[in-house]
């Protein structure tokens, strides 16, 4: 198998500076645009609209906090090594994984299928089934903290919506959820996760690379607990908490 | 060592929603600010002025792209593990070390000792000096690519100029470059990541979390390349390439 | 959901020292027991046998070595921050994942599946006619470089025969890779990441976790590229290399 | 900066099989070596002797496990992405950095040092004087939860004294201790990672690599952590008792 050689669409440079995506980096993008829409240009090819733009700020300014339990990797690995930052945000990186990161794929995917059915109402209850089915959780709906709803969900529509995006994804998600309560018999949370889904389809991000703007966004979040721990330390405490709360409950040593 | 039991300044939540540095996450920041105000808020603790926010901008759109060199790794893994996208991310962001993320910070401390000094063109001398008698590179100056200058520079400062910060850092660099072409006896580069530390510091961000500003700039230029070795795949080939251009120059075996 | 607290069997510690699964760490581990015990002891619960230690040997012998190409990531990561060489290791370890590793589980999964068959030929023949007839890959079979075998497999087999194991996973691979040959017409090669999940599992592996046993032995062989790397450096020509290799096929810019 | 094509001396591989450093993988080291001796000769490149080997195997042994504080990162990815364990060993062993695998390195360092002095007496009392009158703490001395002595380090003494270790090393690190305990006025812990530092030193690791070894140690007290997750899942306890541990301590929201 001899691969071909590959080419890339993303970036050159010579000593005069560097090209992105057929831009001068110095004269057409630094100062000239703005961080989220250099995020969207730079993945997806093209300059944002304002409203995808719009859009794309309030996604990634939902996610930017995870509270402590989405920063304890990130503390523990800075306690360890304060002088390799990049190592705590890394391990941070790490926990936005299937469990989270993933569900907003797999949602993403499911609202392409809806969106491309013929009988969207039809496609949505036959999904519902087939995960009740099969035991699994359908992604995006129930949440531990916030019931009956998430607030950020409505919230991110409603951005989306002044924006004027077209609204297929949202109307999908809709179409979703009113499967999700008639198969259950009462209202189910639509989470953020979710929510997050329907609004970046609306702006052309593909379900497969969603995980990734979750990982954006979750930089600066890691980041600002890293800066707290430089200056009020808890990761020591958390893990000595840790240590304590979770009792050995094996054999003793025979030879004690 | 009984660590005190430590708390944080950042957020929390019940079951209404998140509350982040005192404002709503939902009434106050989603659709209300962008993700580079979030970013500058969420990690110092105040909202940013234009001016702030504008050379915030400009930082973060200068370090997204580090070209196929510092996509390599991210590459590497997501060709091994194209489920699970955090971890080519994680690989990428820990190539953001010492010799680059680093070099900000040591930047940033020694434009912080310049401006503290009462003579700083003395006090640049003698910080060139000392590097100089030990034969360490002197940190943010020289590039192997861009010669006689580096063109992002000169753009940062016209950027974070034209936007009214105060001008202590920048100027405490131009003092530095003086002392370093003096001692030299040629023009040396002052190179981008020496230009972003300034703005970076005309802006108020601490040279301790520098290089957690250069982290989060690096994430959407991984998600880029991820995204783009979805498309187009060049890991396979690039590691055929490194495993073929780095010849064994070790014993034959000799059971053969 | 509330979780209830949760307890560990793995270890504890008081002022005298440390308790793992029941024994002393000082008295009863170090000095006293390999670390090929130590690994399975401390992972599975039990100590080994004889024979299952120069089984486990053998496997992790088997992985440490992969090449440049699977030292790529760790190297880059080395060079851009020497000080932090756990950030090298960690993103080596990120490489060892789904196609690799993970292959591993789903051989072992299928052995497990066969060997509780009634009729594991009839198993076999179904499970191949499920990948073939869904065109994906069977795992654990073909093999890049080493055709028509791949020579670990054979020597792991060896190994385990001789130490006596039971036998059931190695003559469950066999009744696969007969189903195989069957089904494709010719031989296909049964590559080392079978051979591993087939032995792995003669010792009492679980197939969930044998993805773990790929990554301990991949650790010593990031370890040894690092050190070489310290001592003659590849990676900034690899990177170098790397850039230079994939030609930008973009837009020139505009503005220029 | 033009950088010559580099070579590698630690494996490559045709059709018929790889060399690792001169020697056959499956006729000279699968099934005919340890792990253990598999380590040192891939890192180090020579065959350890029989007492270098049971070194080793003794430092190895001695830092496998690191309690729930050393797991917890782990384990917290693990819970975030199940099916992808290589993040989760991965951020586990980002916590392996300097305030830890460093430690063994400045130690290892400080060892070579007084083995190179002409009066290693005089050298030791020079080094505790330098680290106290700049207030930072000797590497290797002290420990929180083992005083007077930390039991590993005798222990681990005796094994490489036993195996017929050359003793440079520890009675370096003995010396080193008498210094310690004449200026701080009592006796001093000297801590496992000092003494493995000693050890190691010893069978030949160089310094610069130490923390290599922690990382390869520390591999399987993941993998053991994880696979527990697997059975008895604390990650999700722990991340919600973290989350409430730590109160929040900021504004409360003015829109609310």
């Amino acid at each position: 198998m001899k691969p071909e050689k590959p080419t890339t669409l993303i970036s050159t440079f010579d000593e005069k500076g560097s090209t992105i995506r057929g831009k001068s980096l110095v004269d057409d993008l630094i100062g000239e645009i703005t961080f989220t829409d250099m995020i969207y240009f730079y993945i997806l090819g093209r300059m944002p609209t304002p409203a995808q733009t719009k859009v794309l700020d309030a996604v990634l300014v939902t996610l930017v906090d995870h509270g402590m339990l989405g920063a304890l990797s990130a503390r523990m690995v800075y306690n360890s090594s304060p002088d390799a930052i990049q190592g705590a945000v890394a391990a941070g990186m790490l926990g936005v994984g299937s469990q989270y990161g993933g569900v907003m794929e797999q949602v993403g995917r499911i609202l392409e299928e809806l969106i491309a059915a013929a009988d969207p109402d039809a496609k949505a209850r036959e999904i519902v089934a087939a995960y009740r089915s099969s035991k699994r959780a359908l992604p995006g709906f129930g949440h531990n903290d916030f019931r009956p709803d998430d607030p950020r969900t409505p919230k991110l529509f409603q951005v989306a919506e002044a924006a004027g995006v077209p609204g297929k994804h949202i109307a999908a998600l809709r179409t979703l959820a009113r499967a999700v309560d008639a198969a259950v018999g009462k209202h189910i949370t639509i989470n953020a996760t979710a929510g997050m889904a329907a609004v970046l389809g609306e702006i052309g991000v593909p379900w497969k690379i969603m995980r990734g703007f979750a990982l954006i966004s979750r930089a600066p979040g890691l980041v600002g607990h890293i800066h707290e721990e430089q200056q009020r330390p808890a990761a020591h405490y958390l893990g000595r908490l840790a240590q304590r709360s979770v009792e050995y409950a094996g054999e003793k040593p025979s030879s004690s």
